[in-house]
């Protein structure tokens, strides 16, 4: 997993200006599982799946001075949790249209369309996609994101995905040697 | 996923006539997963696993006016839940014998056979694709099922099975392209 | 999945003859996850998957009036739930040393070695497979255990093993055509 | 699964000297699955998916008289009943940085670190596996890790990585054939 394949000079002129890192969440941070757990009372809860290369990842782009953060059509105290433990700076949820609220984010956070990388694999996520500087598809996108993207990741969405994204950019800086050293558990 | 492979004219003219949609769930919608969650007084909760470029794909359908439904022998909030966020239609539950559930939603739905379309994956779902338009097995359905099936879709069941049949169906329609744009996370 | 493979003769002479199938559930029945879910207390709750596949193998053999049952070390409201909705004649959970348990059980059903079929994965397994007229392991068993075995599945664990050493049986039999039309989901 | 590759003469003279094993837990005795239970009250629980075949090896490994530990940067209630099944004897969470409880367990051990043998899949693994007699990474641990390990398993984690390492080592020393006579469910 992760041994990132040789970058274009063209790819890696786009990944080292990133200073912003946004994703989808299912199907992106997970492997598009849906998964409801029936209560009792005729209710469900929602489980969600996340990986814990992609964790480390977000962690050492955390060290970089990279911001983070998700916007996602579902909501869940699941991946709030999890956005926590990653620390990400802006969390998104129960957006329909994600445009918008990209947008906002990009004031909030004072960056540029090309300073963004964003992770995705599905329909929704190509508005965002076509505007940022590194358009990231997951391996197991659709054939429509896919098409856009400019890099695919050969790890699948939920197994290193978004770690092999944070590579990508991370050694496009030049810097990833430096932060292995700063690896925490 | 999903790049939808060549279309013959049989099994586009097939496709471009579907108003409704039903499906299995165990299996079909789900990768066959009984998954079971033990309680400290013995019991157990029923946990399912759905697919996030399904579910994509089900609003989609939903969105070009496709009616959609769930035909199942088990019964569970989580599909509930899940069939709910989805609009289905029809969601049939506890229903051991799948014809006579089958007609009542023909009627209810005032469609013919050859404008409905079905995916399963096992035994019991043979009478009902022996009868429907466009009868669609998944990749991992059994042997006897794939043998009847007019289509057998590249993707497993519970990873994007049910979209690529929906995706088989919009395009056979030529309908696909002006849908992606109103896509909604 | 479950295409059964050309049975030789030898192999069908000894499936032929099974009238009690057990087989062992952690990495046999599932795919060997223990999945445990942390409880606020402190404890932790076991969560199994099974596979539905499976299940329908399971409803076909009983139909066809063979015994089944399943012989574990673990013990989980999980496997009961599941054992009793697939009407397992015999159920038996927290047993470490599995010879005594299958011993017990063939004189409760009135069977010989030879009328059995046992189903598993691990070293635990190996006394009984010794044992048995027909020994299977699944496709991810242990080598020591398929070194052994009389059939390996192509199945693996958890995804349509059971299923497929009962179609062997089945089919051996020479009933499979006619259990098809029988089948309810 | 697990049947160990021939080991060089260089591999085998330092897995027969193994007295203690510790591991890593997440992508390590996991598939690395961050698995979240949301909650109505808005928090999450953990749930944590380990292995059979890998439970079975340690079980195999305690008797022969190896002691076995993990050190991970998390805590979960599920995580410590899987280390007291096991009979661990190390069980270090919430570690952020490993080396200093590494070498805290090397003390209350009495071993030194040529008798040690270390599974891990990420960075914060690498500072541990580079000082122990037996550095193993799991089939799917990143690049910067299998660099530097003395051996990478054929499987993957929480897929039984521990148990082939388990079988290197009681294989390395001699004794493996001996003890599949002693194998408890």
């Amino acid at each position: 997993m992760s041994a990132t394949p040789k970058i274009s000079p063209a790819l890696k002129k786009r990944a080292a200006q990133i200073k912003l890192l946004l994703m989808d969440v299912d199907g992106t941070m997970t492997d598009g599982g849906v998964i409801l757990l029936s209560q009792p009372d005729g209710s469900a809860l929602e489980i969600k799946r996340f990986d814990a290369h992609d964790g480390q990842g977000l962690t050492l782009a955390h060290t970089a001075g990279i911001r983070t953060g998700c916007i996602t059509g579902r909501e869940s105290p699941a991946l709030l949790r999890r956005a926590h433990e990653m620390k990400m700076d802006y969390i998104y949820m129960k957006i329909p249209l994600k445009l918008p609220a990209y947008e906002e984010i990009l004031v909030k956070a004072g960056v540029k369309d090309v300073e963004v990388a964003f992770v995705g694999d599905d329909l929704p996520d190509i508005p965002i996609l076509k505007r940022v500087g590194l358009a990231v598809a997951v391996g197991d996108a659709v054939a429509d994101v896919k098409k856009i993207a400019h890099y695919t990741t050969k790890a699948l969405a939920g197994k290193g995905a978004i770690r092999e994204a944070i590579e990508l950019i991370l050694k496009s800086k030049g810097i990833w040697d430096e932060l292995i050293d700063k690896a925490r558990a």
